[in-house]
């Protein structure tokens, strides 16, 4: 921690930082420039966290040097985090996974014809929400457990892995009990009771980024998971919230050099979010594979018109297809498979 | 609903799109301009929210006329809605209403002086967190149940109205016990489960702002808990997420006149959110009580220094006091009192 | 300047930059701690300004201590700035000046005839544009020096200060000559070669901020134009954007006591750019006064059904006079006159 | 457009509005449905632009259903703009088209020595700022003509092409002289002055996306310049300012469809400014070409630690050619060469 002080502080407001820092263990180490002088906080910044020292007479501004998390940092684990299944599926290694299913299971026949579908496709994880946060208490909100048990029985007849949202500290039992990953999402990344809950299971996490969350934010709610032990956590960047209107959000490919620049944790990308636009889904499938993506999760429905939810932004099975056959051109010209 | 075809739209298409909304229960209403030919959607608009009409053959664009929420609207209830309370502390009405009190509650003596000197300032409404939420799972969580129970304990002594957090479905129960307003925090205003726990409640909900929620979506989060027959409902502007560095937050002040434009709930304003510095808060008090505000809501600490949280933004006592001059001046220059 | 090393960093990284801080005249502090060492380069920040420590081997982060402005900084000069025209006019001092006018000049009638309603309203800077800035290069781009001429002769009419923008080096010295206040627009704020031609000039400059600028931004942009000389400038909030769409702008009021923290410059607020709809104009303008700005700049127009640009947000006279008389009870409120 | 009224309109506010589109030249279908009555404006929309219907009596709200762009609109000519050059050089065509070169000219030998490099590695066109936009007045601001005549003459030693900042109305016929491409910066992608002034000219623009500035505004810009004559335009996505601060702009890389699909001009991605960190851009610079990008821009300086800016951002020529080497494999896979 660095502490600035202002042009006229006295050596009285110097010797009272000084001597908090001592309380909280650390050494203030003085130094005097030309035009300010500043204090070197020796120590752990986190421990000194919610000290505000800004508020501290003679303090003009308060730098931390050391980042806030801990467990997601590639400084505590250099080598990247894979996450591994029982069917060999596996995210963060060389092959480039792909969820697709619907916005929302609709019913059983559906949801198995499309499963069928991405399947053929290539993909090995089916998702599809049972439980729904919809801005509108008016809209369809899911089918909650009926829709986690098609989507059980669909694993079964198919093989496919399982994907599916959790809104609420009391439905992660349930829904841990039907699916192979829980995820968090977007409104809820900062849903600190949901996540500490998630973080109890030994059951891989995905965990979307919120609209308007920075990346240090978003690897600290990943912080949260794995404080209380669980270590399984997949990051997904799906677009932020900008001033741009033509896209539903912006979508943030940098942050996939960035989150592995600072973190080993496995990242992928949900282009259909990110754009809200079937049209743009595939060339950001694309770009988020060149970028460095360890997966994508795609939105697929049979007849898109009739989709209950999102369906702007899904792709009929043809064109999933189509998508997967570009993408398997450009997965080897970076080193990935698909 | 108005539909904007493409230059090129065939009959085929157009008549598809009509019997589509015959089939919801629609009139289209076809109108063929010099460049465009456009389908007016005669009925109501959100029956076919869910429908992706931007994806029907043809179609270039789709415009809704209607607003997304009812039961918030001012077109639903032309009146203030006013929430009373048995002590005869009202928020909607004339008299601009002071939630004032710590970020957090740390012990019962600090509450209780803390209580004290804010009623002896003129607040009428205490605020304090039982259970915080923190962006690091290091950091201060808050007492938890012995936290309510000391709120309620000061209540008692002090004649204070209780305003506290609720970060969970599971806990809504035992603060609604203790607490006379249920706070929704920022993090939480789409924690969808959430709104439809307190919306069961007959108790006042203060429901915050997201950290990037349009209005709209603000208006909608209110609409959930009024959609579960919780009608009283405070709306509290806390600043929203820019670019800005040298703030926490850009508070958003003229959401004030546009929510008194759209709706008929009371809003009120939180500046020391907003801000993130403690001398920015008095001038954007002033500033929010001149647009309109309702209320306001302000952390006051003992000592800021020692604050578990944000004690960067959190005013002592006597500033508080200070503030609560200025602005008995300002109340009455727009025919409000406080 | 700080410079934060990497854990692994090398004695060999660590000297490579010491040296090459020497070669610039500054002295390197090395402190070695707990888990980082870092590097304190005694002397100006701004010489190194420009020099790319972030990639030089072995560095983690580099953090300035001292702001890139000196000129505009409260540092350099305590003293508020007042601006003083030779009819006595200030803008800075107690009084709260208010510049009211067109959004273009369109005749001279009607020019005259909004200019003489402001003034008797209590205005007494008349703004009006002659060189108007569109989004669209088909609509109406302004009268260009009649448009001048007929400014001129309304300031003779009336004894009103004119305010017009100028948009381009080639029009400084025309634009002066007929003004007295050089008004730089929100798209030209970091037209640079703009803000060195009004820095030649003697006469006052209102700067408008950029639409997604900073304040330190804003701040610099100032720099820009007194450090070629001229001191004179009005800082203009007038909103930025944000991802908000029911206001045009969202007016940042926060920047007011920010400003007046780091700057001596007077700072005015134009709500009708920074809503961009008329009725959200008086209930800003309070707000900006109860927040401390020195001035106001509003669009009046006799007709703004018929106005041929920002109609929306103009108000028309009456509406006009009406807000100055509610703004005559918040400004000795605030301990200001206007 | 379309007039959307409010439930209580009167007929005479109808008519009212009836009457002054029609003065317009435009027609009124006045439309009765259940909750609102809407009128559509036959006719252009661009005509009534300016007329602002919103604050008309009876009006709730107005929905333009034309973009406001006429020239660079995908509606007005089909098939995508290619620009050809002399030496065989297209952009918009199959080939990814690479600019790359120093962010100033320095001196003469450095920019050759990077010429020469960055043309073995690929590069067919040059690019080196001689004016500089700086955000401070004290930073190096360019060498000016010296630096152009530094271009010309490397243009002649190696045949590269030439683009090259303008800054202001009064050097683009210098800048015109020495450069094969006039570049507009991103905080002058609204100078509304400089555009008309390209627009006069008959030699590619290469047009930066202003910071904050939506997609249509670019276009809009865009429009300035080919209304004035000079269709020859390529447009720069380079990155938008949002709430992220890890990197430097956030690369909207989806600008790249919404553009392919709105407009028929060629766009290109500048990934070093985007991104602002040198080992991000060869992953967005990936990613780019895989999202259908026409060009890349990219910073290369023989020693990032001296440059006089922006050194943070640049590639050395190995890292450079290392990047082009994986581009060619990227190229391919979506159907380009580079």
């Amino acid at each position: 921690m660095i502490i600035v002080l202002k042009p006229n502080v006295t050596q009285k407001e110097i010797d009272h930082i000084s001597e908090r820092l001592k309380e909280h263990g650390l050494t203030a180490h003085v130094s005097k420039g030309k035009e300010r002088t500043i204090i070197g906080a020796i120590g752990d910044d986190r421990v000194i966290e919610t000290l505000p020292l800004s508020i501290f007479p003679g303090v003009e501004q308060v730098m931390p040097i050391l980042s806030p998390y801990k467990l997601v940092s590639r400084e505590f684990k250099k080598e990247n985090t894979v996450i591994e299944f029982e069917n060999g599926v596996t995210i963060g290694d060389k092959r480039v996974e792909v969820m697709a299913g619907p916005c929302a299971v609709e019913n059983a026949e559906n949801l198995l014809e499309i499963a069928e579908a991405v399947k053929s496709a290539g993909a090995r994880i089916l998702r599809g929400g049972a439980f729904k946060p919809r801005t509108s208490p008016y809209t369809f909100q899911g089918l909650g457990e009926e829709g986690l048990a098609y989507l059980a029985e669909t694993r079964k007849k198919t093989g496919l892995l399982i994907v599916t949202e959790v809104m609420d500290t009391t439905e992660v039992e349930l829904v841990a009990k039907y699916s192979d990953i829980l995820q968090i999402g977007t409104r809820n990344m900062q849903n600190f009771r949901l996540l500490q809950e998630v973080g109890k299971y030994r059951k891989p996490v995905l965990l979307k980024r919120g609209l308007s969350a920075t990346i240090k934010e978003f690897l600290m709610a990943a912080e949260y998971i794995m404080s209380r032990g669980n270590h399984q956590v997949i990051l997904c960047e799906r677009g932020i919230r900008t001033f741009e209107p033509s896209t539903r959000n912006t979508l943030d490919l940098c942050a996939i050099p960035v989150i592995k620049h600072l973190s080993h944790l496995p990242i992928i990308v949900d282009p259909s979010h990110g754009t809200g636009k079937w049209d743009y889904v595939a060339p950001m499938a694309k770009a988020a594979i060149a970028a460095g993506a360890d997966g994508l999760m795609i939105e697929v429905h049979l007849d898109p018109e009739k989709a209950l939810s999102d369906g702007e932004e899904s792709l009929k099975p043809p064109k999933f297809k189509a998508m997967m056959e570009e993408l398997r051109k450009i997965a080897p010209a970076v080193g990935r498979t698909i």
